[in-house]
């Protein structure tokens, strides 16, 4: 399987797809790919394609589609992910990456009690989400938002069928499965993670208070960045097994 | 919760217990630890204790156990990860790292079809785990075997409760929850992740013969890393869950 090319919807024609510039000289300069090739080509957007190319040159690619296949790589629910921003830039990246691979759909990095950076990279920490986009298969593009205070992450809650909260000091039997047991065809969920220190228990109540759930990630201290990547995994392995012939 | 120190079993006399140089340093130096201070100090063999310290000079720390725990922070099952060599030491390290604040007890680089690296940094890799042992607040510090070629990998299939493999080409139904529902008792698991690239079909059957259980971990195609993470996450949701009173 091969990586996939990132042409937004703009670039799409009808059946015709013109490569933007970088991608046409990845696709001609270092991938070698000639007139008649076959490509994959997604639209960020949930669109698919495969596409045969009939005008190469140095610098342009452009092809007609052949099949069209809608949400390829996506989960059946949406994942939005609140997380606490964290000093060290290469941790935040690696969350990143990480939750772009295991199908997160919105990340929301947070401003809390104990954060300790203003913002993001946006365009670097986009290069990284469209990269790893293109790696592990998937048709969308999640989101980065702009980073919000802890409060306006939790004011439409009931946009959610679950809210979820990792919090260090719970049972680690309140794991995420069992959070989610009452919710087998949640098709939104919101998981918060707090910066290093984690959230303060007030943050934790006030999230509660406003009907998120307090869940445990396990009996050990995870970073931000782990704990984030934790819980995209068990939210997926929460969701997609309850819907599968393996479940009881 | 503050970050513990590392004092292996040989510094231990009783109830005396001496930090080695470089955790004296730390302790002492840059923590500002004075007698009368109470620390945490972990052995790396699954020993926890608290710790008052009577004796503290610019170099030298030492103290007297107060209380002592077994296993803590440690999972209730063995989890041993097999592990394909990939050419970013980064990407490794990030593996590592997260293995150990996941619980993980053994990581077995592998020598695989495809993997194009021969070995790893043992002492820097050693001093990951270190770090994140004492971080994530478990007690035992989870060994790193040399690099051993897949077949030496599942010759002794049978010292585990189960043994999974994770393949691209599973279905997204046949998750780690899945393999793992008729063995919630597991007390050890290996599990085992290609290198870049996969393991071959060939060395997926290999391993399915000796008694091995291809699982997903889910529909998008994930790197080596994020697939080590993911997994570790998996079983532990898996064996946690069905331990507790939430499970059904």
């Amino acid at each position: 399987m091969t990586t996939a090319f990132y042409v937004p919807p703009a670039s799409r024609h009808g059946e015709r797809i013109v490569l933007p510039d970088d991608e046409a000289r990845h696709a001609v300069g270092v991938l070698r790919k000639r007139a008649g090739d076959e490509v994959i080509v997604i639209d960020g957007e949930g669109g698919w394609h495969r596409v045969r190319l009939d005008q190469v040159g140095d610098e342009r690619a452009a092809g007609t589609v052949l099949e069209t296949r809608r949400e390829v790589g996506e989960p059946a629910y949406v994942m939005s992910m609140g997380v606490g921003l964290i000093k060290s830039r290469n941790r935040f990246e690696t969350f990143v990456e990480k939750a772009v691979e295991l199908g997160v759909r919105e990340i929301v990095p947070l401003h809390t009690a104990r954060t300790e950076r203003e913002g993001v990279k946006e365009e670097r920490t986009r290069n990284v989400m469209v990269a790893a986009m293109k790696q592990c298969g998937r048709s969308r593009l999640p989101s980065l938002t702009t980073p919000r205070a802890l409060p306006e992450a939790i004011t439409h809650v009931e946009a959610f069928d679950a809210v979820l909260v990792a919090h260090e000091q719970v049972d680690p039997t309140q794991s995420v499965r069992a959070a989610l047991a009452d919710a087998p065809d949640a098709a939104r969920v919101r998981v918060l993670i707090g910066p290093e220190g984690g959230f303060t228990d007030d943050e934790v109540a006030m999230i509660t208070e406003a009907g998120g759930t307090a869940v445990s990630l396990g009996p050990r201290r995870l970073r931000t960045e782990t704990a984030g990547i934790a819980a995209a995994v068990a939210v997926q392995e929460a969701l997609t097994s309850s819907r599968s012939p393996h479940s009881l």
